[in-house]
């Protein structure tokens, strides 16, 4: 029956928070702002929902996540007291880019090679496509195919963003599920039509973590990494 | 430079004639309609550049490649004297699904590989996301994207197909390679500002072909094969 496995990624299929924190850091010893790396890494994330949320309500036209990610840096080192517009642009910019160049989880890629075989893979993100294709190119994560959010103009969970995704692929909801660290995506996910994967990530938060340690729904298939389902999917 | 080689599919990476031929063969004889199967794909491809124009022109909204091509079998049936809604719908889906199975040329994915090293390498086709996805999985071509024609919602020469591709990809037009077998296709990416390398397919509409046998401007980069524009492109 499924026939598309669509793949969540900030979080399900790489470990966003040691990524940023990792080209954080640097940057921010060398800039003399004191904050912690992880810290600023959430800070940062934290401004990721409030802003998709102004495209989805639309008040804001589409923009890709790239862009919101630029605005989301500067408002957070303002929080930490720096002042962006005295930092050089392309120093920004470059830190920006930190977000392709995430690392997966050590099952993800295992994970998804065997998955290939008897599937079509590709991210169901909120990232835009060169994000998701760089990280794709560095990563060697081995998508079929990258649909970024350009793709069906829309944030998760708007329904858009995955029916859309399912009429590209030219298949019925039904045909895709789709894989998720995070149970409001795969609530989503279900109501749109589509099968549905639980995957913990229990440290994408870091070490306190409280939401998202199990699956909260009856979801299709529940499995305690990329390996486990894919050893689960090709039965 | 050039960061993305971007590259025209249809004649420049894959064979389609070839490709049709073999599926259509075995369909005209068991239908009892009386065709050559290279006169029946030259015929519906034929058909596709008066099928997109329909898009370009504005008379039609944007329709993906799959459903003109659908469109045009059935035409392409009439043409040669058959009744396309006494068939079975699902097998002329099937035929239609004959241009996501085309063979490459035989040094396309070899010079792809090698191209992959040092660059960005996507398709820049009047394909739809589906279609080139499909034939990247089953032919092993190896893109860091597949960006389908639904991405920049415009049809080759449009300059819309080349200048929001370079952006969804967040580069500037000269940082963006076309390569192709069509010295009309490499006209519009040069006037769109990207660079250009003319690859010919001497036999990509069989032993009488006329057309695109030489470079007819003075393109960036000349190459006999894929494996020649790696050789000097790497250099």
């Amino acid at each position: 029956m499924v026939r598309a496995i669509l793949f969540d990624v900030f979080g399900t299929v790489v470990d966003w928070r040691s990524g940023i924190a990792r080209e954080a850091g640097p940057f921010l010893s060398r800039r003399g702002i004191d904050a912690d790396p992880y810290e600023f890494a959430d800070a940062w994330r934290g401004r990721y929902q409030p802003a998709m949320e102004e495209v989805r309500s639309g008040r804001r036209p589409f923009a890709r996540l790239d862009v919101l990610h630029r605005e989301n840096l500067e408002a957070t080192l303002r929080d930490f007291g720096a002042d962006p517009s005295a930092l050089p642009g392309p120093e920004l910019d470059s830190l920006n880019r930190a977000w392709h160049r995430l690392d997966p989880w050590p099952d993800s890629v295992a994970g998804l090679t065997r998955l290939r075989v008897g599937f079509f893979i590709a991210p169901l993100s909120n990232g835009n496509l060169a994000l998701l294709a760089n990280m794709a190119k560095r990563a060697g994560l081995p998508w079929d195919a990258i649909l970024g959010a350009e793709v069906s103009g829309a944030y998760k969970p708007q329904p858009e963003a995955y029916t859309r995704t399912a009429e590209v692929l030219s298949l019925a909801p039904a045909e895709c599920m789709l894989v998720a660290a995070h149970n409001g995506d795969l609530r989503a996910a279900r109501a749109a039509g589509f099968s549905t994967g639980f995957v913990p990530r229990p440290a994408e938060h870091g070490p306190g973590q409280a939401t998202d340690l199990v699956a909260e729904d009856a979801w299709d298939v529940v499995a305690a990494d990329f390996s486990a389902l894919a050893e689960r999917l090709e039965a």
